[in-house]
């Protein structure tokens, strides 16, 4: 991975930010802002769904679009709700920081999850 | 964003991966590639009406965690896939690089979604 | 179809209201009703993908089964909100009475979706 | 429940079926059989989501609506699949007979879901 392809998340949360701001004409992003959360967490789940059935269909660029799809969404989600990609990045790296990668195990043991 | 926040997906797509090959006893997600794709599908189901659930709910600590979990299981199946979250990212920078942010909204006129 | 089909909907519902007002120790479904309107939604959420995965994995009778636990706990979530089969069905019968059966084709238009 | 009320399940499923034999044009449920497994997959996945939002927003009508909607493309889904509605209802009365009820509660603890 070069940095570039780990800073997109951050670019486009930047992007995303300003959209909701300014709210332009014609821009799909801005229309989501301006739906709502609820139309916004429809989309998300119509996503995550979409990602479901192309990992059934066993197609993998249909795979990548279908997950890109649903990060960009639930990255719309955030934005609305005042979040950013950085918090649920931070999140990540809090459970699975260079000693805890097993925590997340060791969580879902508890929850009966294992 | 530092760049250990960015970077926290490429790492751990590396610790996926090594999960996968050596599937240690007792690890969440080692048990996650044995079980199978449509149980981790279903994971990624369940994770993304968590995150729907907690945005309605209206607590952003709740809604940053349950998003980590949904990230972190389309990761698990990204890999499980033999893909990575580089596919993704790159996916989204093609569709959002510098001249072409508003390109998914054009796409989504034409697929009727206005 | 037997009477004693279509009537499962309602001698179910009845059921369940007894478990949401008595709350039997150690039944399934006074647990849901005691953990709350989240957890309930998050099964539904959860055999909702159930049934999309079994649905593309082409096995009947696991269809069957996963839409069977879906309209399952779409019930609980129904008595759990003060509401019943009926209150659906008749929704349902509204629709799609003698001459209205093409109505919803039309709202599906008007919301852009045909 | 009048009987007219349980048995639009079974009318319902009679009228989907001349759809898909038939596909008149301008039918919405024409057009879903003829877009095929996927789509209304999709659309199974997107109503599930839209009726938790509605739970969480609190409107009971609104969830009777969402709820009805869901309940209806999972019968598209079973009629596309060479399945009906009764089916699902044998499953459901075979689990929940009279002395069965409990059933579930344990087949639920046997998977570890108590």
């Amino acid at each position: 991975m070069r940095s570039s392809d780990s800073e997109i998340l951050e670019r486009l949360g930047s992007v995303l930010e300003s959209r909701k701001r300014e709210r332009p004409q014609g821009s799909y992003t801005a229309h989501l802002f301006a739906a709502g959360l609820d139309v916004i967490l429809e989309k998300v789940g119509e996503e995550a769904v979409e990602t479901v059935v192309a990992a059934k269909s066993g197609d993998p660029e249909r795979l990548v679009y279908e997950t890109a799809d649903l990060w960009f969404h639930t990255l719309i989600m955030l934005v609305h709700q005042g979040l950013s990609a950085t918090d649920v990045l931070r999140e990540l790296a809090r459970r699975f920081g260079t000693s805890g990668f097993e925590e997340k195990q060791r969580r879902g043991n508890e929850r009966g999850e294992s």
